[in-house]
């Protein structure tokens, strides 16, 4: 393991980290919130002392550096980040239990959305807005922020290749451009044009700076804490439509613009993944919307309605514009199989991912066919391309992992004696970064009554989910640390 | 496809499920009941009738085959049996609704044992032996029966090599003897044995002669039909432990006891599954009595209790002494999960097999080694043999395709309006052929209030599941049918 390598690396992450918080501490300043502001102060010093010290220690790094590194560097320096971002909450008493303040910090970096708080309107503009703004640093991932603006400082691209992949959603994650430095960049700018947008089309309709600010930070990042109690529910229809629209847009894989911007028009409509991916939200949509006809007053409150939760559930946003678990349960089974499907690879969404989810059909297809004719040779393909039986594999052990860790924490979670559809939806939601379940954990109520032991189970659920598992997993491997 | 072939194999299975249904119609003419018995003669006849047809339409068989044959041939006997086999139930008026009965009789062909009929105390002997001896046959099988007693009549092992190891279950069912005959004629030959033994020590407890037959049917097959209407519940604590016992005895890989009569006892107790299922058991046990603690009068209830239910769930049997559906969330939960683990591969149990997820585990562990150490060459071992990437394929592609069924049962199933809990636990428990679920289709509870379609998917789900998935699903590829 080249330890010194992985801690210039949480080191820089840190100071990036302080550097994010001077917003909110400014924020702070304007309102006159001086617990929060302190916090802010002492949270911003004491996560610069500890960059500092990791750079200090780890000045003399090597440039040796195995496959292993790359996972560990991204699972430490997410748990190092959460660490050092929950103090704000915490310090300044918003929060006053550390694991919950690291509940809700996580919830943020990892977009899950899911909350302890019982509501959030009494909470000061500093910590609503770095709520928020730690969905949109991890609905990029910061490692991928780090790549963009500084040298990673390591020869060969072996190491940030890695980086980058451990850190982005999807199971084939591609270079878009020969350097992957280039490639983070072009991601974050992609990144804030849509996001710089999405405000723009929330102030039109009349919103504040500041709430749009915010809106768009969970809309980005895939998040969805919200500075509202009832979460989007509030909103004029024009809101809700927008907040529909660009959780999709941010549910889409960001090469897809990059083909746009690059004028592969064709390319992009001819995506398998983007096509399922719209065509599962518009039949999840119509059948919702013809299940739960009737609730509503008119088709088009209806049709808003299930479009947002759809859009909510399937970007793994978790927003809400009404209590979907007072729906039927045709629609309500439908939202909790959309949990588990998730966004489009390469987006900011979590879940399994449309197009991992689409390789298993492919695989399950190519075996089926195996069985017919086994002596016909047979691959799988994606958009005409081979997929390799590495990426085959990686995908079936991901399923395993994925599968494994669910009932593992399923039943952890359950000797706090919720039902077991609260507790299952709250394990599905976490680890697949929603936010809301079913429930005792449902869109109008929160995860505060769970106990320690199930709240840091939740918060590696949360980072395993967010990481595509293995980051976290390999750290819990003897191997990894051996010599 | 070798149409000719597999009819004259279906032909077989017809006249031997006629010969089947002359004990129940004796018992019928000895107890009198009329409706029932004229309902059994007829069922002979119809079903001897279509056997002869089909015999006669192929009876020019060629001997050329394929892969896809031996699977086709699987499950549309299944499927062919069932239809008749429910005719006793249906021409009698036991279950007047043709649906209903065929849910029945797939639910004891495929030793599932979930029931449409709230209450079984009031069918005649006749129909209770018939839906026990259900159980029986199709706990071992009903082609392995075949191939034990007559020639296939078919040159080339291939074909009964295909069949026997489509119908048994769990992922690496060997020969235990050179000839496919022979192993299956062992494997019955055992079967009746551990049964016989099973009827013995019921009588034992003061058991009659009928009831400790249907007992025995049922615990064999790990099915779960009873013919009480609080299945083993109101039998003595003797009963029941003779009951936990040989449920667990069925659920052991039954070439355990093949190398146990050989007389290789080390092997069997190095067994890597028998330790994982023994050491699950006694695990759950544990933790189930120390969650329900105090819910019974003394410990030795608490532990009878714990021990019939974790049995009964882990084999898929289904059997209940208690309603174990008012037992905390945590017991439930851990039921729910030993749901989907199932008994051993080899066993008559039903769910995914404790060897199949042992090699999903190992794979798993193969990947996370892969991704730390790249260069490594790494390969899965069981009980120190090592498992072809082919059979870790397949282990792979029965997982999706598992976790894609049960989904797209679950949203089927939600149209009715039960609770989340409940149609979850239905389709699991159907899919993994253990009987009862959870809420509304809980151990006192039946399956007759969902709607036909529902019925319909939930008889697939059966089928598919006791076939492990494939035999099944190759019905449905376009490929199959192509010439």
């Amino acid at each position: 393991m080249n330890y010194k390598m992985i801690g210039k690396f949480i080191s820089r992450v840190l100071a990036i980290e302080a550097a994010f918080m001077i917003v909110p501490l400014l924020i702070g300043l304007v309102d006159g919130s001086r617990a929060d502001t302190l916090a802010f102060v002492w949270a911003i010093l004491l996560t610069a002392a500890g960059s500092a010290l990791l750079g200090l220690l780890c000045r003399h790094e090597t440039s040796r550096f195995q496959a292993r590194d790359g996972l560990v560097c991204v699972g430490v320096s997410w748990i190092a980040m959460s660490i050092f971002g929950c103090l704000p909450f915490f310090l300044g008493g918003s929060i006053p239990n550390f694991v919950d303040a690291l509940f809700e910090i996580v919830s943020g970096f990892t977009t899950t959305g899911a909350s302890i708080l019982p509501e959030v309107e009494s909470l000061s503009r500093c910590i609503l807005y770095w709520r928020s703004f730690s969905h949109w640093v991890g609905g990029m991932g910061v490692l991928v922020f780090l790549l963009g603006i500084t040298s990673p400082g390591v020869r060969g691209s072996g190491f940030t290749m890695h980086l980058l992949r451990a850190e982005s959603p999807g199971p084939d994650v591609g270079k878009l451009v020969p350097h992957m430095r280039d490639t983070a960049k072009i991601l974050y700018l992609i990144y804030i044009g849509l996001t710089l947008l999405n405000i723009l089309f929330l102030k039109l309709g009349g919103m504040g700076t500041f709430e749009a600010l915010c809106t768009a930070f969970g809309t980005a990042g895939t998040g969805g804490f919200g500075i509202k109690n009832d979460s989007i529910g509030g909103y004029s229809p024009y809101i809700q439509n927008v907040c529909t629209v660009f959780m999709l847009l941010f549910g889409i894989n960001f090469s897809c613009y990059f083909l746009l911007l690059a004028g592969h028009i064709k390319e992009v409509f001819k995506d398998e993944e983007l096509r399922c991916y719209l065509g599962m939200v518009l039949l999840s949509t119509g059948l919702i919307a013809f299940n739960i006809r009737g609730m509503y007053e008119t088709v088009e409150e209806t049709i808003r309605h299930a479009a947002f939760q759809v859009a909510s559930i399937v970007t793994t946003t978790g927003f809400a514009t009404t209590d979907f678990d007072l729906w039927p349960s045709f629609s309500k089974t439908i939202l909790l199989c959309l949990m588990f499907v998730g966004a489009c690879a390469g987006s900011t969404g979590g879940g399994m991912k449309v197009g991992r989810l689409l390789l298993i059909f492919k695989n399950l297809r190519r075996s089926i066919h195996r069985f017919i004719s086994p002596n016909q040779v047979q691959v799988v393909r994606n958009n005409d391309r081979v997929i390799s039986e590495e990426v085959l594999n990686n995908t079936n052990a991901y399923l395993a992992a994925y599968g494994i860790l669910i009932i593992a924490s399923f039943i952890v979670v359950s000797w706090d004696g919720y039902g077991i559809a609260t507790n299952f939806s709250a394990v599905v939601s976490c680890f697949n970064n929603i936010g809301p379940g079913l429930e005792a954990v449902g869109p109008t109520c929160n995860f505060g009554g769970y106990s320690i032991l199930s709240k840091l189970v939740l918060i590696l659920d949360m980072l395993a989910g967010r990481l595509e598992i293995f980051p976290i997993l390999v750290l819990f491997s003897r191997r990894t640390w051996k010599r």
